[in-house]
Parts: C-alpha cells; sequence; structure tokens
C-alpha cells in the first residue's frame, strides 16, 4: 500500500475537461488522486509546490529510450550519413549497454517530467527492466518488420506477441506492437500485427511519412503514399499511432481521422534531421486526428525533454504557417496530456489531474525564475513556452514520490551515468 | 581583490582559436583565467566539474531584461493585438515593476549561464541597478527615437548620452546606444547615434528588418529596404549590432558584411510572432557577416534560455533549408560565446576560456543525464543540442562564484520572486 501523499501550495494545471487552473492542493491515498484544492487535513508525505504548477505527468508518444547513450555521435549529417552511424553503432550494443542506455534515457525522462513513455524497438525486456526499476511507466512496443530485413533471431511478430504475454500483468509496463514502417513491413506483417492487436487491445505504433523519400518509394512500389496505402488495406483504427506523420496530404488526414487514430509529432527530430515536411497540425485537429507529441530518439533530438518538444511543436507551427495564433499553449500541453492518454486507451488512468485518476503527477520548481511570476491565466503559457526539463523539482508515479526535490528514488544517478559512460566508451572504441 | 578559485575535472569546452575541448582544471586568480590543463596545487575555493562542460559564459546580444515580470501575458495573439497588449502594459509600469523585472531577468539569465547580455531598453539606471545587484555583465544600451515617437522626458539621445557617462566607467556595465528601428528613427537620429558612437566606442544595437511589414513600409517611405537605407545613409560600421535581421536581401547582407557589422538572430521570437522571415545565417557566415544569438525579452520568447536560443536557431536553419549539415553545433555555440564578444568590441575579454581572459565562466551539472554520455568528441554537441538553462550548476562572473550549486550569491530568490509576482500582480489589477 503506497503512502499517502500531500501537495500543498500548488497552481495545479489540472487538464480536466474545463482545463481549469486551480490554486490549491492535491491528496493521492493508495496511489490515486482523492482530492483537490482545500485539502484539510495531512498525509504520510506533504510536499510544498511553493505555488508552482503541478501537472499531470508528461506522456512521451515517440521515443527510443535505448539510444540515450548514443547521443550526439551522429549530428550535423547528410540523412543517410546519419543513418548509416547509427546503425553501425547500434548493431554492435550488446543487452548490457541497452541497459545502460534504457536507465539513462529513464533518468531523464523521469526527472524531465515525463511519466509514460511509448518506446518502439527490439529487446523491450532489457528496455522493461529500466522501466520498472524507475518506478515508471513504458509503453513498450516490441519492433516489428518482415524478416528479411531484421537482426533479430525468429520472427518478429512472434517475439512480439511472446514479449506481450510476459508483460500483460505488469504494473509498469503495457506492451505493445511498434511496427517500423511501410519501407520493411509488408501487407501480412501490418495486417498479422492488427489481427493480434484486434485480440489483445494491444496499441501499434509505427513511423509514418517521416521523410520525403518514404512516400515517393512507397508511391512507387504501391500506386500508393503509405497513410493511403495503410487506409487501403484496412490497417488502420482507433489503436493506431502513426510516429511523424509530416508528410500526409489532406486526403491522408481524412482517412486518420476516419479511422480515429492517433499521430506522434516530432517536431525537433525533424527540424534536425531536416526532413523538410512540417506535420499538418491545423487540419489534423480541424478534421478530429487525435495529436499528440514524442522526442524521438537522443540521436536526433539530442535531449529527452517534453518541455522543450511542446515549445518547439507549436513554434515551428506558428512559424511555417505565418500565424501566430496557429497552435496555441493549451494544445500543446493537451497533446502531451490527456491527447496522448486518449492514443494509449488510457484515457480513464492517466493524462490530467482530477479524482480517481493514477497519481502521475509532476511538481515544478517554485524557486525557478523561469516559471515567474505565475498566475492562474499564464501557468499553461508558463509551462509551455517558458519552463524546461530542468524546472522539474518532483514527480510522482503511480502515487509514489519517484523523484523528490530533484534526486531519483530508484535510479542511483552516478552508477546511471557511470555504466551508461562506460557502455559509449566501450562502443567508440569498437568502432575505431 | 577577488578569491582564488579552482575548477577541476571539467570537460572544457575552451572555444579557443582551435576550438578545443580539453579534459583538465581552470584557476582563477584576480578575476582572470591563469591555468588551463592539469593544474597543481590548490586555491581558496574548488569546483569540481565531476566531468561535466565547463563553458565561457554565454553572451545574450538581444534582451529587453525588464520584460520578465510581463512572460505570459500576450501569447498566442495576431501581431499586432500583440503589440497593442505590450504596449498597454508597459506604459503603466513604474521604476520599482522595471527593478522587479530586471532582478527577475537577471536572475534567470545569469542562472541560466548567461554571464553577458545586451539590452535595448529605456530608464537603464534602474536595470543597471539590478546587473549590478546580480554581480553580471550588462551591455545597456538606452532606447533611441524620434522625440515624436517616445514616452521619454527629454530628448532621447541626450537621454542616452548622460546615461552613457554616469555608466562609463563602471565595471559591470558597459553602457550603448539602442536605437528602436527605421520606423521611429529619422536619419538624423541615425547619424545623432553615429557620431556619438565615433566619439565615444559606444555599441548600437537595433531591430532591424524582423517584420515583413516593416521592410515595404520603409521601402515605400524612402525607396530603400530598412539595411540598404542605412547603408546608404552611412550609418553602418562594425559597432553595429542589428537584432532580428530576418527579412534581408542578398544585397544587404552584403552591405552589413562590407561594413563589418554584426547581426543578433532571434529565432524563438521570430517563430513564436510568426513574423515570416527567418534569417539567412548560411548566406552572412558565407559573406562574413559577424552573428550572434539572442533571446528577446520575456513577452517573445518566453524564457530567457541561452541554451534553447543555440538549439532552435540550429533546427530552424536545418528545417527551412531541408539540409541537417547547415548550423552545425559548433557554429550555434561561437555565435553565442566568441561571436557574441567581438559583436561587442570585448573579444580580448570574454567569449573563451584562455588564459589571460576574464574568467566569466559556466560549470555545468555532472550528474544531469541530458548531458550524459560526454567525450570530446560529443561535448559541443551535448551543450548545444541537449541542455538547458536548468542544467547549469554553477556560474563565474568577473572570477566571482556568482551561482553556487543552482543558488545566486548575491540575489536572494524569494524575495526577486515575490517582488516580480507583487509587480505583475499590480499591473493585472490596473488593467482589469
Amino acid at each position: 500500500m503506497a503512502r499517502s501523499v500531500l501537495i500543498r501550495n500548488g497552481t495545479i494545471v489540472t487538464q480536466d475537461s474545463g482545463r481549469r487552473v486551480l490554486s490549491g492542493d492535491v491528496l493521492v491515498e493508495g496511489g490515486i488522486i482523492t482530492e483537490i484544492g482545500k485539502v484539510r487535513g495531512g498525509a504520510d508525505e506533504e510536499i510544498d509546490a511553493m505555488g508552482a504548477p503541478v501537472l499531470p505527468g508528461l506522456i512521451n508518444t515517440h521515443c527510443h529510450v535505448a539510444m540515450s547513450i548514443m547521443k550526439g555521435m551522429a549530428d550535423d549529417l547528410p540523412f543517410n550519413d546519419f543513418l548509416d552511424r547509427v546503425f553501425a553503432i547500434d548493431s554492435d550494443r550488446q543487452d548490457k549497454d541497452l541497459l545502460a542506455g534504457s536507465r539513462l534515457g529513464c533518468l531523464e525522462l523521469l526527472t524531465g517530467g515525463t511519466t509514460t513513455f511509448v518506446d518502439l524497438y527490439y529487446s523491450q525486456d532489457v528496455i522493461a527492466q529500466a522501466v520498472k526499476e524507475a518506478g515508471m511507466c513504458g509503453v513498450l512496443c516490441w519492433a516489428v518488420l518482415d524478416q528479411q530485413f531484421t537482426t533479430q533471431s525468429g520472427v518478429p511478430l512472434d517475439n512480439c506477441k511472446s514479449f506481450f504475454s510476459r508483460f500483460s500483468e505488469d504494473r509498469n509496463i503495457v506492451p505493445g506492437i511498434g511496427l517500423q514502417g511501410v519501407y520493411v513491413c509488408s501487407e501480412e506483417t501490418f495486417m498479422g500485427s492488427r489481427d493480434f492487436s484486434d485480440r489483445t487491445g494491444a496499441l501499434m505504433t509505427f513511423h509514418l511519412s517521416e521523410t520525403r523519400g518514404e512516400v515517393y518509394e512507397h508511391k512507387e512500389k504501391t500506386g500508393k503514399r503509405p497513410a493511403d496505402w495503410l487506409s487501403s488495406i484496412g490497417f488502420l483504427n482507433e489503436r493506431c499511432l502513426a510516429a511523424h506523420s509530416a508528410w500526409l496530404t489532406i486526403g491522408e488526414v481524412r482517412a486518420l481521422a476516419k479511422a480515429k487514430a492517433s499521430i506522434s509529432s516530432c517536431p525537433v527530430s525533424n527540424m534536425k534531421l531536416a526532413t523538410g515536411g512540417v506535420a499538418p497540425i491545423p487540419e489534423m485537429i480541424r478534421e478530429g486526428v487525435n495529436v499528440t507529441v514524442g522526442t524521438d530518439g537522443s540521436t536526433t533530438n539530442n535531449s529527452l525533454d517534453m518541455f522543450g518538444e511542446m515549445k518547439t511543436l507549436a513554434l515551428l507551427q506558428k512559424s511555417s504557417r505565418w500565424d501566430p495564433t496557429v497552435v496555441k499553449a493549451q494544445e500543446a500541453l493537451d497533446f502531451a496530456t490527456v491527447n496522448a492518454a486518449k492514443a494509449l486507451g488510457m484515457q480513464n488512468e492517466i493524462g490530467s489531474i482530477e479524482v480517481g485518476k493514477r497519481a502521475d503527477i509532476v511538481i515544478m520548481d517554485g524557486r525557478s525564475p523561469t516559471l515567474r511570476p505565475i498566475s492562474l491565466e499564464n501557468a499553461v503559457s508558463n509551462v509551455v513556452y517558458s519552463a524546461g526539463r530542468g524546472d522539474v523539482r518532483s514527480v510522482l508515479c503511480f502515487g509514489e514520490v519517484v523523484v523528490r526535490d530533484r534526486v531519483p528514488q530508484n535510479l542511483d544517478i552516478g552508477s546511471v551515468i557511470e555504466d551508461g559512460q562506460r557502455a559509449m566508451e566501450a562502443i567508440s572504441a569498437n568502432k575505431a
């Protein structure tokens, strides 16, 4: 039984249906939010938010967390050189390297206010170990692709199913399907995944129309653009979470909307790789696509900072449309909270601070000048346009205090950093 | 006499002419860097950098620091509504509000690793007080415009000259001229400023071609685009620092280069206001314009985070050119350090970690996961693409430790935040 926790004196950005921002307290009992407002009485632990924003835990909907130890190894390169270098480093990695990378990535995510993230990778058992150690929530989607393209032993979809059954009852892990993309997944692979998802309710995430090359190569091969093709084979539904989704026509946006699919926009990654496309977010919102946001992995971002990602998403949309009213602060925050929860089918559990929901909560730093001055009116703006991951002070996940005054409670910073450093040095030595 | 300080075990991003990154120590004596490398012996104070990046203090070349208390008050609005709201709030402010805003802004800048900033505003005496209290360096450029457009009492250029003479011998303050822009400054105002600068060596900073409207209105009035016009009247020289400089033709870029002028790109502000232009940075570099970077004020950014600004600058250039090799991490860091020092004519004093230079030094957080793993090869990338202002641990300015373990040594966080909060609430009440 988790201890009770009382967060005092917050500027509570509830993200409830009225998007209310309240001055007051949040009481957490048994891992659940049980009271919001002026709370009388005490709790096992009290945290003084000192007036700072108190947010629902952020949800990063596209990540490759094990790549965290590959940070800064392939920057400022032409796209194909980037891919070559990343694949060369990645192919050399052992399970212990993946674990070191996953621990480092989880540490970065959690201390930066992300309590739940969607990961697309192979060897998700290893990543699951890091997620459980950190005490956070991982929606871990095993990489699925055609057997001819994989380095996995065995059939990737079978590996995915096996992972799913091993972790379907785990508190911290939501197992899912991670389709690599139309360039390495046949119709059979997509529809086999869809069958499995129909039986189990598993999330299906996949890379979609990240680069122009991907779109036109698929069109040459099949006569259809990727999203049109996925729609035509009957793959799309409400359990689909399409990452990037930058190079879409309005017809494809409508196909995603009709299927009730979600997308994860990754603006920093797209901008850094200069893939050219700007996800048509205003059209997606208008047509009813559920928009969320993800950092992508550390080789393309390179930080896993959801605050930076929300800000950059809004900036890129405004600047590319020459319209400062496009993607308002509130919308960007929705992408990272309530919309993301909906994309995962977890809208009744996470994504907002409401009585009855799981207590995944971020308490910002009451002494950070970048969050001041604060009022009920500018709190959301300060969170989206001013805050960074360094402004997070404490984090609750599953009602437990997993970061207290910037110190992670379950992971040892020193050894996580040291192991990550060692793994990177070993890989670099191999490459030299 | 300042105490001696020894920074141990850093990954020293020197920004010297070879752009060397070194593992080792930095010794500071009498406010000056006296030794770099393996330093034997001790000092009055030792700081363990724990392997983290040690950088020259960042230089923010365009800011309006007193606006920090206006954060989040005018977001997501059409450009003219934004201007109306900001001017309405600003016109109501008293000196005590400016001081509260300046203290808050200086606190944000300094704890985020900015040791020197260029400010364009009126009432620079008030801002100077905050800069001196913080123990940082302010290049404070008094707002100059035609008398018919100003709310200042007296002639703005005379006020500027008077401020200059009052602060020309101050350690922390470099007084300068802050021309508002071609829309409110006549040829006489520009050339009168130029005369004063010729006599005194004062920096002349000014807004230039931030919006398309500004460019075409000036062309209608004078037959010339703003930079062409400034060139034609003989205003441009090496003491010019043009902020924004987004809507420039290649001819104007060449005019700036020929005059040895500098520019301050403000990508976040431009993107958030959706002013449409993207500063032609690759062409500026090619033609020899000295490029620097600034955050602009808190109503348009809204954070004063130079790390975020470097990253966004690189991202915007890459994405708008569809070329990931454009503006590399090293170039972005140059803009914020050595190039900025050159723009201020202070290249012999600040901008790099070299023996004999003033000890303005930033020590990052050795326990931040976003900066790990680190090597001599990826240190610059980690600083530009991963770090945020929250990853700064300690800061030296003029050889003094002004931020120690995240705690500012000269400003009291609690009262700065409280005063800022009170000032914002008073202004909001006035407006209601």
